[in-house]
């Protein structure tokens, strides 16, 4: 797996209980995978000749992240199609390919070609200009929403502009951006599925993101309250585009669902944050479904493990020690018993994502609220309540 | 953790999960747990630098079976009592501790120690020849079980004698055994119950094991039919010896359920075979219960994750290839995509347990022949059905 961060983090701990060999290319050895790895080899995902020096170790090359430039994808595709030139050796099958991993890379183009599948997505056009996103604003109303055609994620790489000098303050940063309309959605969904280089795809339970400043704090799953009709047009979409896209691994599709119904907002091809509750909550966890997609090995069973499972993610707040997590830690542990905590091993800084809680259970509210308390006192050693 | 077997690599991955920094000290680099874990530290647990090297690197020494010599334990511990002569660091404590550990590695004191304490127990006596055991074969019956004092596990080191010729060739070995009566029981049953250092304690589900030639081939848990009187007993039973012999972390408990009652078999103070199911079947998992419990974090929820769970360990069989188990390993996860596989990385050997299976579900008779089948399959590449 190239990248070394929680997801690859989480992948490990599949493999071993898969008994895969598990390697990951890390940027230094303090990354969360890192930290744990058995096999580790320390290296840069831009720089062309550690790349396919990690290839060549593997049978398969996976992701934990979208930043290996195209370019570099394509040759780490030609090395596993012929022989790698240097070492006179095949090179690793790399899943997902670059002609799908573009769609998670160049939102531009992702739109585009959601757009000629028929696949309801926000309005959205190219800007270059105030003029430009002026004109949309006209027809979209405001705010309108500004995104980094390449490279953002996580909130990152969005912006919601309400005026017109506020677009113009983003257009004044060095980013290609395009526009896009501000939807008003009831719920943000993620459809998450799987499926093989064999072609055999899985869906998980659709689930509910609860999103702040564009970052998910919480998944409920399965998303409360969505009409199975709904629920069922949003796993096809996901099937009907990981086969388009020619995906092979997990596609985690994030959706708004509108008044008018599902518009697709974003694409990832790797684990994804909104499905880290698939841990406990799954039959089969996303990490070890990716891995098993990944290998074309035969796909395991998506569904539930329990009628409800909840997820929070654990923020560094100011202020905050790294050591001093781990006397929250006993505390959230003491206070409740079934909160299960997972840590990543990283340095606290605020925002950054150190880890995550799961609950399982039946009552929505309940779990919510224990969840939210337990990664709210992670964080900062106070309580806050869903 | 001393020892890098199946126990150790799992444990490993509980380690991940709670972030916290996990070594093994392990005999081989192709050690189960040494395959996959980041802290390897390779060296011999029965010499006292190795182990004193090992855990002065550590904050707490725990352990992945019960080959330490005693009076190695004894000077563990006195090392994290005081500072460590060598290196003038203080060492790391030492969970569970040798007091405790005394009664995993000889049966003969654990049996005496429990006559002490009133637990029903088979009854035995202290043989050295023939005529000893001809005597105990005169008040119980034959056959007479002759066990080694120390070393013996897995079937290992137990001897159904059904003759007095039969007990003499097992004499004739140079190892001190004493003998027992040969119980004939209803059930085989395991307590699994954890305590930390702080007296917090958790009790897992009695389950039900299945054995065959004196090695545990499924658990089933709960224990399908058992009276909730005859559970709760068998719980408080393990709670009343986690506390009476000072144990922190892990006490699994096999008993015999009788006519008469719940007897005693054997004792182990670390992560046991038989609490396998509870890595997918409770909120906890008896791995990271362990580490909780000997790193005097609050407990975890022993409760089940689903109404039944059913585990079925994979042996070695004879004329399997230690790759042929990734080819049967497609069909397994094709036939059955509920089954959740997890190997080991060990070198397939005839009657050797390369890995296990677990399948949650509700259906008593219906997991057993799942879990059963893949088992047999992963082992053979033929279906054995329950």
């Amino acid at each position: 797996m190239v990248g070394a961060g929680q997801l690859a983090r989480m992948t490990c701990q599949a493999a071993i209980g898969l008994g895969i060999g598990f390697r990951v290319l890390a940027a230094s050895p303090g990354d969360s995978a890192a930290l744990v790895c058995a096999g580790v080899v320390i290296g840069d995902h831009t720089d062309p000749e550690a790349l396919l020096a990690f290839a060549r170790g593997c049978d398969v090359v996976t992701f934990d992240h979208e930043h290996v430039p195209g370019g570099l994808l394509d040759e780490l595709e030609k090395a596993a199609a012929g022989q790698d030139g240097a070492a006179g050796q095949a090179s690793a099958a790399v899943r997902p390919g670059a002609a799908a991993l573009r769609y998670t890379q160049d939102k531009l183009a992702m739109r585009e070609r959601l757009g000629a599948l028929g696949v309801p997505c926000p309005r959205y056009a190219p800007v270059t200009d105030v003029a430009g996103v002026r004109a949309c604003a006209e027809e979209w109303g405001w705010p309108v929403v500004l995104k980094a055609v390449t490279g953002g994620y996580d909130g990152r790489g969005v912006w919601v502009c309400g005026t017109p000098e506020e677009a113009a303050a983003v257009l004044a940063h060095p980013v290609a951006v395009f526009a896009e309309e501000h939807v008003a959605f009831r719920a943000e969904l993620a459809a998450l599925v799987a499926r093989s280089p064999y072609g055999q795809a899985a869906a998980y339970p659709v689930v509910e993101t609860v999103q702040r400043g564009g970052v998910c704090h919480e998944v409920l799953a399965p998303a409360p309250g969505l009409p199975p009709g709904l629920a069922m047009q949003a796993e096809r979409m996901a099937l009907g585009l990981a086969a388009e896209l020619g995906v092979t691994g997990l596609l985690a599709v994030e959706l708004f669902a509108t008044e008018a119904g599902l518009m697709v907002n974003e694409l990832a091809m790797r684990p994804h944050n909104s499905g880290h509750w698939t841990i406990e909550g799954a039959r089969t966890s996303q990490f070890e479904q990716h891995l098993r997609a990944v290998l074309d090995l035969p796909l395991g069973d998506p569904r539930l493990a329990a009628p409800q499972v909840v997820m929070a993610n654990v923020f560094g707040a100011g202020g905050a020690s790294t050591a001093g997590i781990y006397s929250r830690y006993t505390h959230v542990m003491a206070a409740d018993p079934g909160v299960k905590v997972h840590l990543y091993g990283k340095q606290v800084r605020p925002g950054r994502k150190i880890g995550h809680v799961t609950v399982i259970g039946s009552d929505v509210a309940g779990l919510r609220d224990r969840a939210t308390r337990a990664a709210s006192y992670l964080a900062t050693g106070t309580e806050e309540s869903a």
